[in-house]
């Protein structure tokens, strides 16, 4: 039995490679996208290209991914540039290439926590009256939706090819965790921050063409504590906030199941109609 | 009478000039901070160094700006760089240099809208029973806060050198407008979109060290909007998510009076205690 056989489908996937001062990296067909990568695996690698520097120092804070062109399947090259380091941050900008043109733009902030006073404003969501969550049908969707456990509690992806109405709110709540089970990282929290089926797909009951194009993941906690939260789902809580000609914003939060906040996240999306 | 003698202070403040490839800024006294200029005028004046490049097309849709050094007083420079152009956006990457060393890193996202469906999911906050506001302090606060005026309807600044126990929750509402008046534009909304206080000092009553290092702006409105609502204050309405081990986040949204969403803002702040 080889490494690779018993490796993780994501851990393939965000591998990388170093290549003198950069990491090539190479699209999974097991987090295909209807049209490439899964964009959260492509986010999970930028940070990945940081996370594996040897300059790299401290955790993940913050994390922006800019998608300006499709991926396309098969290699790219990931260029991390170390912007400053201070006593306690460190800032990254990098680039994510494909035939010497730029696919994709990030920024990543690490820094090195102490412990402070600390407090949790937001609220868990009140799943009372919401039962065990319905599975995700594993027809009819793109490959890497196989590649999460996602048990969906409200605001589930009900498709109609004739939705004459749009539905009330565009509010999803769910269980996800990677399938097989995986211990939590920071990459795999990254990759399930992105996903939550575009909003307007909820909103309008219709599969309408749609993207990211911008994404920003803050996260709250510390390497241990996704180490402790280990293999168990997180609840994921998004909504969008305002539609507006081709383009809409969602925002999401990440929670273990004892009521940790591990992120808060918010992207921007194309739309077409 | 001069132009720059009929300038506003906010036009002042963002004005750049071209050198070669890049553009030359310069901090203004009238918007500074308790050490270096107000963020929110240099995440402003990042945006505007797109805005002015030849190159720019469409408008802007997203802007993440991270502090990696203070900006010191005085002259800086301003390089962005077009990452690509598509058909309906373009993306762009910027710093901002002083004494050769990279102060903030930027990305920014432009687009060109098409009308399609579109609604409004966000609720405009609810103002009833909070009265008229109360008018900001004008003393004991940074010169910036000078260049707002500011309502605040709830969650006011209220600093306590005795503080022994926290507010109830960190949201603040308040109208906001720039002092002069000034037509509001993508520049201005961006300054406002950080011009709430750090949540902390809400939350503890307490002015601890606190600063941002990175913010995110979303812009859900168009040019033509902007220049409609005018000289009109926008109701912002921040809150934070959760406080960790010297970073929390908070998160706003800035509506016109009649309840049209102009903007979403995140940001993760660093704090001491």
């Amino acid at each position: 039995m080889t490494t690779a056989n018993t490796m993780h489908p994501f851990d393939e996937a965000i591998q990388l490679t170093p290549q003198g001062d950069h990491y090539r990296g190479q699209t999974s067909a097991k987090y295909a996208n209807m049209v490439g990568p899964f964009g959260g695996v492509t986010a999970a690698t930028l940070l990945r290209a940081v996370m594996d520097h040897p300059k790299c120092q401290g955790e993940p804070l913050a994390l922006t991914v800019n998608f300006a062109a499709p991926v396309a399947d098969g290699a790219f090259d990931l260029v991390p540039k170390l912007i400053r380091t201070n006593r306690s941050t460190q800032h990254w900008s990098m680039e994510l290439l494909q035939n010497d043109q730029i696919a994709a733009t990030a920024t990543a902030l690490f820094a090195t926590r102490r412990e402070t006073w600390s407090a949790t404003e937001a609220q868990f969501p009140d799943l009372s009256n919401l039962g065990e969550g319905v599975a995700m049908p594993a027809t009819g969707l793109p490959v890497w939706v196989n590649r999460y456990d996602v048990r969906t509690l409200r605001g589930h992806l009900g498709l109609s090819a004739t939705a004459q109405e749009t539905a009330s709110d565009t509010v999803t709540q769910q269980w996800i965790r990677d399938e097989p089970p995986r211990v939590m990282d920071f990459c795999s929290l990254t990759a399930i921050a992105d996903a939550f089926f575009p909003r307007i797909f909820i909103k309008r009951k219709q599969a309408v063409p749609a993207g990211t194009v911008s994404l920003t993941v803050y996260f709250h906690a510390d390497a241990a504590t996704l180490t402790a939260h280990g293999t168990q789902p997180v609840l994921g809580y998004a909504r969008a906030n305002r539609f507006y000609n081709n383009y809409f914003d969602q925002i999401a939060e990440l929670w273990t199941p004892d009521g940790a906040l591990l992120a808060t996240t918010t992207q921007v999306v194309y739309y077409k109609e």
